[in-house]
C-alpha cells in the first residue's frame, strides 16, 4: 500500500477541526472525500477542507476503491451500523466514542472487523496526548507508589454551536454520560493500567439539556486495584477548568487543563518535604496527529492503534453502567470484556 | 454570669491541642479541669495545660458548681450519653462531631438541653474559618450565580498518634466517614446554604484500617438546590493536601488547604476573560477561638452558637447516609431533620 486513502463519515466539527487537515499532513495519507447525510453539509465541508469529492451515499464511498480508511464522527447511533457497513466493504475504521450505543453493537463491530482482516480503533484522543502518556509513565515507572485515588475534572460549557443533539436527541445519544465518560474512563484505564469495576453516579439536569436528558453527572469508579476514582461530568460548567489528579502512596501529580483536545496543560508533582515540583511535558504533539500516525501504521501492519476496538467497547461498558446507576440508583458493576 | 466555667470532658488532642488553651484567653472564661475515663491521662493533661484540676468521675465534673459549660471530644460512642448527662446537670454543651452515632442519639440530645435550657452545639471548625466565610459570602452575595457543583477534598494520611480507635473500634464509631464526612456536610450546608437531599458513595479499605472498616470513601451529594457534590474522604492519602471548590454559572471559586484546623488556605476566582483573581482573606481568626467566643456569647444569651446541635445533627444525617449507601449499594435518601 503506497498511500492511505482516507473519507470522512460525517460532517462534524470534529472531522473538520480536528482530523481532515491532519490526514493530508501525515505520512503517506491523503484524503479522497466526506459523506454526510447531508450532501450540502457534506460539500460545504469539502470546499472548507479541499476535499475532492462529497459522496452521495455511504454506499458511493465504501465503493471507492481509493479509500482504505475511514473516521466515523457520526451521532453515536450511527457509529456500529456504518462500521459495520465499512469493515465489510474493507474499509479500516477509526471511530469516535462512544464507540457505539450498547455492547452488542461493540461485540459486532468489533467481530466483523476481525473477519474483515482490518483495522478497528476508537479516537480516544486524551491517552495521545504527551500530557496523559506521561502520567501513565509516571505510574508505571512506580513514582507515584500505589495509586489509592483519582480525580478526573471534565466539567465544561457545552459550546453553542454543539447545543445540537447532544442536548436533545437520546436516540442518537445524547447527554452528559455518553459523551463525556467514556473519554475518562479512557483516561483512567490508560493512566493506571487498571480496569474499572464498579459504578455508582448521580445525575441532574442543570436546565441546559431537554428536561429528560441529564446534562451533568458526578459520580465515583471503582478499580480492580482498590483505587477510588472520582468524576465530574457536564454540559453546564463554565468556569471550572478541566483537571486529572492521581493520588498514590509515594506522591500525588495534579495536572490542569488537560482534558482538552489540544495538546495543553500542565503537570505539577506533590511529594513528602519538597515544593510543588512542575512537570516537564515536552511531548506537545497534536494528539489526532499522533492518533491518526499509529492507525496508518496499524493499517500498514506496523503495531497497533493507540487505542482499539476493545477499548472503546470498554470505555463504553464504563459508561453505560454509570448512566444504569443514574437510573437504577445502585452502584453497578461494569460488563466484563 | 461574670465568668463561665469550662470543663474538658475527654483528654483528647482536640481538647489538648485546639481548646483549652483557648478557652483561659477568651473574655470572661476560665478552664476548670478536664475528666478522662483515664485519671492518669486527665492528671497529664491537666499539668500540660495549666488545669487546676483533673476530675476522677464525670459525676465529680458535673457536681462542680463553678463549671457552667463543658467541651466534649471524646470517642463518638460517648457523645451522646455524656451530652445529655451534662445538659440533665445544667451545662451547656459544645460536643465534637459527629454528634453522635444516630439520629436517635442525636434527638434525644437537642430535647434533653431544650428542656434543661442550655446550649447545646456542635464544634463544626471550618465553618468558623474566614476561608470558609468568604466562600459562604461569595455564594450568598450572588457573585458565583447559580451553584452547579461542589467538590470536596477531605483526603489526608491520618497522623500515627491518631491511628487508635479511628481505624479499629466500630462501636467507638471508627471510619473514614464518621470522622471526616460530617465535616464535609457542613462545609456544603454552610457554603451553599442548600440542604443535602441524597448520596451515593463508594468505600473501600487501602491496608490502613481495620479489614472491616473504611479508611477512604468518594462520594456524591445531591443538594435542594440542584447542586451536585463531590467527596473525597480519606485516611491514607498522604500527598495531596486538601481543598474546596464552587462552581457556579458566573464564576467559580477554587479554594486550596483550607479543610484544616488553623486558619490557612487560600483562595481564587475563577470568570470568564479574567486571569485568576486571589481573593483576600484578612480574617485569620482561629476557628477554635470564634467557635469559642459564639458559644460564650450564647451562654450569656448573645446570639447562637456557630454550629448547633441541629446543625450537627444534619451532618450527621448525611454521613450516616453516605454509610448506609456504602454498605446498600445504593443511592440514599437523607433524613429530613
Amino acid at each position: 500500500m503506497d498511500e492511505i486513502g482516507w473519507a470522512l463519515i460525517g460532517a462534524s466539527f470534529m472531522a473538520e477541526d480536528y482530523v481532515a487537515g491532519l490526514i493530508d499532513v501525515a505520512d503517506g495519507a491523503t484524503m479522497r472525500g466526506v459523506f454526510s447525510s447531508s450532501l450540502k453539509r457534506g460539500r460545504a465541508l469539502a470546499e472548507r477542507c479541499g476535499l475532492p469529492r462529497a459522496y452521495s451515499s455511504l454506499d458511493q464511498l465504501l465503493a471507492d476503491d481509493t479509500v482504505q480508511a475511514v473516521y466515523i464522527s457520526t451521532t453515536n447511533d450511527l457509529h456500529a451500523p456504518q462500521t459495520v457497513k465499512a469493515v465489510r466493504a474493507g474499509k479500516h475504521v477509526l471511530c469516535e466514542k462512544p464507540l457505539a450505543l450498547d455492547l452488542d453493537e461493540t461485540a459486532a463491530m468489533i467481530n466483523a472487523a476481525k473477519a474483515a482482516g482490518v483495522v478497528l480503533a476508537t479516537c480516544h484522543n486524551f491517552r495521545a496526548a504527551g500530557t496523559h502518556r506521561k502520567l501513565h509513565e509516571l505510574v508505571a515507572a512506580g513514582t507515584l507508589g500505589v495509586p489509592l485515588a483519582m480525580r478526573i475534572f471534565h466539567a465544561e460549557y457545552l459550546p453553542p454551536r454543539l447545543q445540537t443533539w447532544r442536548l436533545t436527541n437520546r436516540q442518537a445519544g445524547a447527554g452528559a454520560i455518553l459523551d463525556l465518560t467514556p473519554h475518562d474512563a479512557d483516561v483512567v484505564r490508560f493512566a493506571l493500567g487498571d480496569e474499572i469495576e464498579e459504578v455508582a453516579a448521580i445525575a441532574v439536569n442543570q436546565g441546559l439539556a431537554a428536561t429528560d436528558i441529564e446534562d451533568a453527572v458526578m459520580g465515583v469508579m471503582r478499580t480492580s486495584g482498590g483505587a477510588l476514582v472520582s468524576f465530574h461530568d457536564a454540559f453546564t460548567v463554565p468556569h471550572a477548568g478541566t483537571g486529572v489528579q492521581v493520588h498514590g502512596t509515594e506522591a500525588s501529580v495534579v495536572a490542569t487543563g488537560i482534558m482538552a483536545r489540544e495538546p495543553v496543560g500542565e503537570l505539577v508533582l506533590l511529594r513528602d518535604g519538597r515544593d510543588p515540583e512542575p512537570i516537564a511535558v515536552p511531548d506537545r504533539t497534536d494528539p489526532f496527529a499522533r492518533t491518526i500516525e499509529a492507525f496508518n501504521a496499524a493499517v500498514r501492519g506496523e503495531g497497533e492503534p493507540l487505542a482499539s476496538g476493545i477499548d472503546g467497547a470498554k470505555a463504553l461498558a464504563v459508561a453505560l453502567a454509570v448512566g444504569e446507576s443514574t437510573h437504577s440508583g445502585r452502584a453497578e458493576r461494569v460488563a466484563r470484556l
